[in-house]
């Protein structure tokens, strides 16, 4: 028996609200690829988001923020509630399977504390938080009930456990909707980039091709952009122009949004 | 000892999700004024939004249409869900007051059964669900723990439970970047409207003043009016033209949004 384990869910029963947990969708953007943050459970070839339980006296926003760094090692994240799933079958996601799965598993980890076996084969609501960070700048950590801690590509996903695929799913929806009416891209693109690159990441997230001239002609008249040097190619008077955000105009327009303002 | 209640409430405790709620955010609007859908406490001053508990067998969206319907009558009402409520100290928003109260309502309202009481009293997470509806169209009914339900001014609301208040505002800020992109007005304007009454309406949601001539160019540009006769008025030739919806064209907007598209 791994007295480590059976400490650790005898507390989760005591300390935490029962039927309540949150699930965070981390995006990055990397070799124009979109990737999420997904951790490997020890010793099993399957995978999910970082997710837990909220502490009785724990606000749901607070539990999200130590949830992410306990399980990932991810500090000061800008996090955003999208959705709360609520689903009777959530838990059942691929019928049986689901149900045997979480048996199997508890008793390969020889988890038997009968007040958590209860606990943890109960409903659970679980609330969704999203962030889009920069992953040159994170470092992420397993905790001691995972394998893995690494960064995924979003359309080369792994197995996941329950509902999360459509967890991702739904998050990829809000943002795409956001589009309609915040700049993006601060988070998740280089210093300095060409308005291609940033193509490349509006594109991988509408998930479908853009047509260039317009595209360009709507970005720059967002007037976020500052026009740096010419990027270095063989042939120079093809060679497209680099640009980097202009942060104070960027926030401003986060505050304002885009678009159709009254 | 009220038998009906004491029978009720012991009814939720066994069959409905510990720790969680629904509440309902229903707008409208009328005589130019945002109106909000709230229930008054038989033989109370205190008035709530229509909410309530999730059964152990029910999608959290099924429990707020039947929450809705049970509370106020109203059905078939197009619920969105916009947000989740889980600060540690909402359910004692105005301190201990708040929990004063709980215990004063449960002792007048000779509500003895103690597991309800436990039950009740502990911390709850709820997700707020909202909808705009046609005022004309709705009959409420308040149901049978509750005075009155009517709808209230938003800007003259009755004193409120919990943090209501709070989850009203946030539902209004949902509101407000909707408009951003996605059109408004179907379920909240009479069939026939001039430019001067939609003003009004947006005045109201974003709680400021519009420029007229501006907001009638940018409104128009969405294509989505079919212009109808003069209204009839002493001056026939300052007389402002009525418009309806093209609820063909209004509906291909809300499903593709408005603005920025890529």
């Amino acid at each position: 028996m791994n007295q480590e384990l059976n400490e650790h869910v005898a507390q989760l029963v005591n300390d935490c609200l029962p039927g309540n947990s949150i699930d965070c969708v981390i995006l990055g953007y990397e070799n124009q690829q979109l990737k999420i943050l997904l951790l490997q459970w020890k010793n099993k070839d399957v995978w999910s988001l970082p997710g837990g339980f909220i502490l009785k006296d724990e606000d749901i926003d607070q539990a999200a923020h130590r949830i992410l760094e306990e399980r990932t090692g991810l500090k000061s994240i800008f996090l955003n509630q999208f959705y709360t799933f609520g689903s009777r079958e959530r838990s059942q996601m691929n019928g049986v399977i689901q149900a045997k799965r979480t048996q199997e598993m508890l008793r390969e980890l020889e988890i038997d504390n009968p007040s958590f076996v209860h606990w943890i084969q109960g409903r659970f609501i679980t609330t969704g938080y999203f962030a889009l960070t920069d992953i040159r700048k994170t470092h992420p950590q397993p905790d001691f009930l995972s394998e893995k801690c690494e960064w995924k590509a979003l359309d080369d996903l792994p197995e996941l456990i329950l509902d999360h695929g459509q967890i991702i799913e739904k998050a990829l929806e809000h943002l795409r909707i956001q589009l309609n009416y915040l700049p993006i891209g601060l988070s998740l693109l280089p210093e300095k980039f060409t308005m291609q690159d940033i193509q490349k990441l509006y594109e991988a997230l509408l998930q479908k091709k853009l047509e260039r001239s317009n595209f360009q002609r709507k970005m720059l008249s967002l007037g976020i952009f500052i026009r740096l040097e010419k990027q270095l190619t063989g042939a120079a008077n093809k060679a497209p122009y680099l640009y980097c955000f202009d942060k104070v105009k960027y926030n401003k327009l986060v505050s304002k949004g885009i678009g159709f303002s009254y």
